[in-house]
């Protein structure tokens, strides 16, 4: 099962820690970035070919000591078909260091094509009556709730068959995602618990040996009284934390979202680890050059700040 | 602006109906599926050009009597980099053939997440303080508002700055579309409405010289009545109307979605214009060879029936 693959990964690392792998190019150290923009030009190949190698050297200096890579869809399809090739590559590349691979691309859609996105990055695709192939192979993707269980069935029939998993949104870290998700309905209850009932719902089939199901929950550390309202409702899902970091949630707020057994969810940081190099902390103490063990520096300080306040809360 | 051009294609073609462009392997006629599995073997490869030679055959069929095409992302990306790739010239193709492109993609995250999304499919991805390009580049985009207006902005911006448009997901075509988009709220309001006043409200700068916004709303045939309600709600959004045909919509239900001008829709259809030939209606009148013929067939019946069911509305 997908969760209990999760779980014993974090076990094992004792870091309940997702870096998050959203490259834009600018985040590249320039001494990559310009060797590939000369060599292939200014154009997505050579944007792309920098990414790469940023991305499989933040891989190398962190496989060790994380349970999981998040990369952002949305930041490789930006580089057109470039840069979906690099997420494919940085997919397996994750995969081959023994990282557990959440593929953020918060996709939704109708049955039918709730299937194909499934198919793409969880299940496999049918090319003929014997043949089936897999592409982007993640290990567990995010998804949008907007349209209900018929946009998240595919999605669970394929957890189940694949062993895979599924992060439904249900309290977002931006700003203004109380414009829906906060909305009361007549019965008293917000958009978000109504959310977070339906995915212990939507889960109880998948509930793994740690007692944790394959069907999680986005819930923002930016939201922490939301965010101990939802782990109190939900009895099974893991939780899966952004907002920790550059977006301004703090360890504290993020210890929310874990149970008193010390699991029950995991804490996304993209651009304080992938940028550790150019922030306060760490700029003095590493060079552009050193930037990935600046960000295993930063990774190695939020695992230890992120244990101290789950144990203390 | 986008509104604009899509209104004025719309008019010069007497026809209110997007061709969806979701062309899964099994729905491209056996002598194409087979001689590109032949050439390339059984894989993405193979799969992708059979793909792309339909999609082109199609739209040589369609182009002169539709004015927009809608590919769904998810069957292009459950094939993998080269599922990518072939929905990258599918666009390219339509465009070239004075066809408006939807791309149907339905995402939405976080604003600096949503910027990305936007620079892959409107606006344009920066490669240095001089250079950006664009890469799927299409027309419009269909987005998720579960975000809120943080995960809109930047495809407002994009679509002031490119002149494209998007769609928002008001009241989507699934059965289950209900469990989130019909809860009431404690004013009284249903969530789809509540959207519907966003899509107005977040439109209202985007508004062309013919009164409709580039920011529409998706409205699924299948609910008439909630249809009827938004229609009424909304003053200057276009509605992108899916779950005509295939899934259950008449064209009576869709026409529920257009004001008395005649405008302020789009009708989809897409497996009943891509599988025309395999149709109980036109099976016997074109052969498999002849599937481009049998989708031309089928779009100018939707076409005729589509604008009389508009005429007596």
């Amino acid at each position: 099962m997908f969760i209990d693959r999760l779980i014993e990964n974090i076990r094992i690392k004792n870091n309940p820690t997702v870096a998050g792998l959203d490259p834009k190019l600018e985040y590249v150290p320039a001494f990559i970035r310009n060797k590939y923009l000369e060599q292939y030009g200014i154009n997505a190949k050579g944007a792309a070919e920098a990414i790469l190698e940023f991305n499989k050297r933040i891989i190398d200096a962190l496989y060790d000591i994380i349970p999981a890579v998040k990369p952002q869809l949305a930041y490789y399809e930006m580089y057109g078909c470039e840069g979906i090739r690099v997420f494919d590559e940085t997919v397996k590349y994750a995969k081959s260091k023994g990282l557990i691979v959440i593929a953020d691309a918060k996709r939704g859609d109708i049955g039918a094509t709730a299937e194909a996105y499934s198919a793409a990055y969880l299940g496999a695709t049918k090319l003929n009556d014997e043949i089936e192939q897999s592409y982007f192979d993640a290990d567990a993707l995010t998804v949008n709730p907007y349209l209900g269980i018929d946009g998240i069935k595919p999605f669970l029939n394929d957890c189940m068959k694949y062993n895979k998993g599924i992060f439904i949104l249900v309290k977002t870290s931006n700003k203004s995602s109380g414009q829906l998700q906060d909305l009361a309905t007549e019965d008293g209850k917000r958009i978000y618990e109504i959310m977070a009932e339906y995915v212990d719902e939507w889960g109880k089939e998948l509930i793994g040996k740690y007692g944790y199901s394959s069907v999680g929950a986005v819930v923002g550390a930016t939201y922490p009284q939301q965010a101990k309202i939802i782990r109190e409702k939900l009895k099974n899902a893991y939780i899966l934390v952004p907002g920790y970091g550059a977006q301004g949630g703090t360890a504290a707020d993020a210890a929310n979202s874990f149970n008193s057994d010390g699991l029950g969810a995991i804490v996304n940081a993209s651009r304080s680890i992938m940028c550790a190099y150019k922030s306060e902390r760490w700029k003095d103490k590493y060079s552009e050059i050193e930037f990935a063990e600046a960000s295993r520096a930063e990774a190695m300080r939020m695992r230890d700040e992120l244990n101290e306040a789950i144990k203390n809360k």
